[in-house]
C-alpha cells in the first residue's frame, strides 16, 4: 500500500466532504460559529475576503449607473404582510423585534418591557421597507429609472446553519431598481446577471452557468429569477447569486406610481438583485483542497507571503534586508487596479510551520528566503496552484518583473481547474434510468458523493420537477439563458420537450 | 430696511436653528425620516459622504495595524448582564427580540410565535459579544496585541430622535482591542483619538478639542473617555468620536486572560473607539449655510459640477462638445488619493435652478458654460465656500491646471472659518455670575442662542458639576488633554482648582 499522503486538512474531500468544509474554514482561520444561534463571526482573514468582494462589485454597480444608500434594519410587521406570497416566504423565518427595553425582573436578572405597538422584522431582504421609499421618491418619468444598492445585513432564522453558506445573520449587497416600463426593467435583470456572471468567472475564477429559475424556485414575490449556478468539487449546485424580475407587483404593494410621459399614472416596473457572504463559502468550496485554502489572486487579501529562513544573527541581518528591500520593490507594484499585498511572516516558528501556515491560508505565492538564495540573488518560489512541493528558485529581479504575470498566471490556473471539473461533470442524459443511476450515491456512507450536473429534457410540468425532488432531492437549478432548441422527452413523464434544463442536487 | 437677501434655506440659521438643519438636510437630499420608529433612510448623497468617511478612516485604522472582522448583530441576554455598569447604561433603550418566526393570528394578520428561551438584543454596542471571541482567539502573550475593527449598524432605542445626531438605528465602526498591559492600551486609546481629531480638522475641515470625559460622562463601564468636541454654528458642542480605555474590567467580565511571557496568567487590557453617521450631522452644523449644504472637498461625493448653458442646437452641440472634453480632461486628475468626480448637469431646467440645485447640494465647485465660455476658452466659476454671486471666469486650462489646487484651498478655507467662529465664541470665565450670564438666552424664543463654550475652573466635585448641568444644561465637554496647571477657583463651589475644563451646552 503506498503511503500515504500527508495532508494539512483532516478528514480529506474524498473523506468526508461536508467535514473537509468546515476543517478548511477553521485551518484557513475564516470564520467561526458564535454563542448566537446561526450567527457567526467573520474573522479578518474571512472578512478581508468579504471586503476585496464588495470593492471589486461596488465599482461594478457604480460603472452600471447605480448609487449606494442606507435603509432601516427594521421592518414593519404591517409593511411586510403588503405582498403575499413575499410574506409567506419569509414569515417562517424572521427575528421579530417586540420590546423596546429591559428591566430588573425582580429575580436579579432582566426582563423584556416597553411592549411595541407593532411588531418589528429584522429585514430578511428589503424589497417592502425601500419600496416605501421609493413610493415617496418616485412621481414622474423623469425620476426613472431609479438604481439603489444597499450593503446590508439580513437575518433569515434558519435552523439548520452552516458558515458562510446558510447562517441566520448575513451580510449581503441588494439592489433596487425602478424603471418606466417592462422592456428596461428585464434589461436591468439580465444586465446585474451579467455582472455577477462576470465577477464571479473573472475574480472569484469559479465558472457558472446563467438561467431562469422554474417557477416554484423562485424568489417569493417575483415574477422572473435569473441566477448564475456553479458546480462544488462535491459536484453539488451552488446558487451564487440572483437577480429578480418583480414585474409590477411590488409597485402595487407598495403602491409606487409614476406619471408617464403622456400624463398617464402607471406603476413601476422593479426588480431586486444581491449576492453574500455565501460567495466565500463558493470560493472555499470550488477552490480548496485537502491542504487548505486556495485564493484566485484577485480578491487575495495578500498576495505573497515572504518568509525569511536564517539560522544565527548576522544570517538575520542579511535575510531581512534583503527581504525589506524586497517588499519594498514589490508593494509599489499595482496587480488589477489594487496595490500589491505582501506579509512578511518572521514569526518564530519553523520555515515550515511558516509556510504551511500560509498554504492553509490559500495566499497565492510563498516566497521561502534565506542565506544561500541571498548569493545567488535569487527566491525559492510555491505557488499555491501547485502542489505544496512544487516549488522553485527564480532570480529575484525577474520576479519582480513578472510578478504579476505570475499572478495572473494562477488566476487563470484555478479557473481552468475549477471549469475541466465542471465539465468533466456535466452529463446529458435521455435515459430516466440512467438519469436516477447518476445521481443515486455509490456508497450509502457517502451520499454526497453522485455524479454531478446534468442536462435532461422537462416537459414543464411542476409535478414531474416534484417528483424528482421528492425521489433524488435534485432540482432544476436553471433554464438556460440562452435556449438551445431540440426536440426530446422529458426526463420523468417522457412527454414531449423543446429544450433541456440543468438538473443537480444543490447546497 | 433693507431688502431682504433671498436664501435657498428656509428658515435660516438666526430665524430657526433647529428647523434650519432639517431643512438643510432636505434641499441637499441627504436623508430622510422613515416610518420605523427613530430609523432613517440614508439618501445617495448624504450615504457618498458616510462611504468617503468610511474609505478614509479605514485606511487609517489599517495603517496602524487594525483589521476589520464581523461579529453577530445580536447579543444574548445573559451576554449584556455581564457588566453591571454597561447594562445599566444600555438595557433602557434598546430592540428586544422574542421571537423567531410569524403565524396566522386566525384574523387575517401575523402575530410573532416560535419564542425564543433567551431573548437577544439587537447591539447598541458590541463589547460583550466581541469580548466571547477574544476570551477564544487569546491565549498567550503572543496573540497580543490584537486590534480588531468592525464597520456596522447598532440600535439603541432613543425616544427623541433626529436626523444623523441622534437615531434609533445608526451606522458606525467600532475598534475593540486587546493588550497585554496597561501602557500599551492607554497608548491605543490616545493614538485612535489623535486618528480622529486628524480626520476631523483635516478632512472634515472641523477643528475639535480633545479631553477626557468626566466621571458622570463616561462610556457605561469604561475606566476613561477620551473625546473630541466640536463646536457647531449654534455653538453648541456636539461629540464627534470616542475612544475608551476600559481597564480590565471588560476583560474580567468576558474572561480575557492570557499568559504573559512570565507564565502567569493574566486579564487582558481593552479599549474600544467609535464614529458613526453622527459625523456627517457635525458636518452639516459646522459647514452648511443658509443656502444648504456646504462640503469640503475631501470629503465630496463629487468634486465639480458643470452646467452647460445654450439657447439652441448649434449652441447645444458647441458647448456639449466643451463641456464633454473638459471632464475628460478632469477625471484624468486625482485629488488626495481619489479620482475627480465631475458631475454634468444637461437636465432640462434654466442654468440658474441647476445652480442652486448644485448649491444646496454643497458641491466645491460650479461651472457654468456657455457659448461666450467656449469662445473666450475659459469657464465661469462659483466656489460654494464663497458667496453665491462671487463667481469668475477663468481660462479653462488654467482652471484644469489649478483645479486641484482650488480644492485645497477651499477646504482650507471652510476650516478657517470653523476654526475663527470657535476661537470667537471660547471665552475664559472665572465668575460665577459672568459665567451663568454667558449660558442664558438673550431671547427665550431661542434657547438655542448663548454664548459658546467657556473654559473655567472646576474643583473635580461631581456636585458642582451635577449643579450646572441642573441650571443650566451646561455639562463638561472635557477635561482638556493638555493640561495647562493654573491656580483658580471652582466657577461653581469657589473652592481651589488648579486647571481648566470645557464647558459647554451640548448634542
Amino acid at each position: 500500500m503506498a503511503k500515504k499522503q500527508r495532508t494539512a486538512v483532516t478528514p480529506t474531500r474524498s473523506e468526508d466532504y461536508p467535514e473537509w468544509y468546515q476543517q478548511v474554514i477553521k485551518v484557513a482561520d475564516l470564520a467561526e460559529t458564535s454563542e448566537v444561534r446561526g450567527c457567526m463571526v467573520i474573522k479578518p482573514w474571512g472578512f478581508a475576503l468579504w471586503e476585496n468582494i464588495q470593492r471589486i462589485l461596488d465599482d461594478k454597480f457604480k460603472e452600471t449607473g447605480h448609487k449606494n444608500a442606507y435603509f432601516p434594519l427594521f421592518i414593519p410587521k404591517s409593511y411586510f404582510e403588503k405582498e403575499a406570497e413575499h410574506v409567506e416566504g419569509f414569515a417562517k423565518e424572521c427575528a421579530v423585534v417586540t420590546h423596546s427595553r429591559l428591566e430588573n425582573d425582580g429575580n436579579g436578572g432582566l426582563k423584556p418591557a416597553g411592549k411595541l405597538s407593532e411588531e418589528l422584522i429584522v429585514r430578511p431582504t428589503s424589497e417592502t421597507i425601500i419600496g416605501a421609499s421609493f413610493a415617496k421618491w418616485i412621481n414622474s418619468y423623469r425620476d426613472l429609472p431609479l438604481l439603489i444598492n444597499q450593503w446590508a445585513n439580513v437575518v433569515r432564522w434558519e435552523m439548520r446553519t452552516r458558515l458562510f453558506l446558510r447562517t441566520s445573520e448575513f451580510l449581503w449587497q441588494e439592489g433596487h431598481t425602478a424603471h418606466a416600463n417592462k422592456e428596461e426593467a428585464t434589461f436591468e435583470t439580465e444586465q446585474m446577471l451579467k455582472v455577477y456572471a462576470d465577477f464571479a468567472e473573472n475574480y472569484l475564477a469559479i465558472p457558472v452557468i446563467q438561467g431562469h429559475k422554474t417557477e416554484s424556485e423562485r424568489f417569493p414575490g417575483a415574477e422572473d429569477t435569473l441566477c448564475i449556478e456553479a458546480m462544488m468539487q462535491d459536484k453539488k449546485a451552488l446558487q451564487a447569486g440572483t437577480s429578480h424580475f418583480l414585474g409590477q407587483k411590488f409597485a402595487v404593494a407598495s403602491n409606487i406610481k409614476f406619471q408617464s410621459k403622456e400624463g398617464k399614472e402607471e406603476y413601476a416596473w422593479t426588480t431586486s438583485w444581491g449576492v453574500s457572504t455565501r460567495l466565500i463559502g463558493a470560493l472555499i468550496m470550488a477552490h480548496a483542497d485537502d491542504n487548505g485554502m486556495v485564493i484566485p489572486p484577485k480578491v487575495a487579501p495578500s498576495h505573497i507571503a515572504i518568509i525569511p529562513i536564517y539560522k544565527n544573527d548576522e544570517d538575520r541581518e542579511n535575510v531581512m534586508n534583503f527581504v525589506n528591500n524586497l517588499k519594498t520593490d514589490l508593494v509599489q507594484k499595482r496587480y488589477h487596479d489594487r496595490k500589491l499585498i505582501v506579509e512578511i511572516d518572521d514569526r518564530d516558528m519553523t520555515g515550515s510551520e511558516r509556510t504551511w501556515y500560509w498554504i492553509k491560508k490559500g495566499i497565492p505565492i510563498r516566497l521561502e528566503i534565506g542565506p544561500r538564495d541571498i548569493k545567488n540573488n535569487s527566491v525559492f518560489m510555491g505557488r499555491r496552484d501547485l502542489e505544496p512541493k512544487d516549488k522553485k528558485g527564480i532570480l529575484k529581479d525577474e520576479f519582480v518583473d513578472s510578478v504579476t504575470d505570475i499572478l495572473d498566471n494562477i488566476q487563470k490556473n484555478i479557473f481552468t481547474k475549477a471549469l475541466n471539473f465542471r465539465d468533466e461533470n456535466i452529463a446529458k442524459i435521455d435515459d430516466n434510468k440512467k438519469f436516477y443511476k447518476f445521481f443515486t450515491p455509490k456508497n450509502m456512507e457517502k451520499p454526497e458523493i453522485h455524479g454531478g450536473f446534468v442536462e435532461a429534457h422537462w416537459c414543464g410540468n411542476p409535478k414531474c420537477e416534484e417528483k424528482i425532488k421528492t425521489d433524488l432531492k435534485v432540482t432544476i437549478r436553471a433554464i438556460p439563458m440562452e435556449i438551445i432548441a431540440e426536440e426530446g422527452r422529458c426526463i420523468c413523464c417522457g412527454k414531449p420537450s423543446s429544450n433541456r434544463v440543468l438538473f443537480a442536487k444543490s447546497y
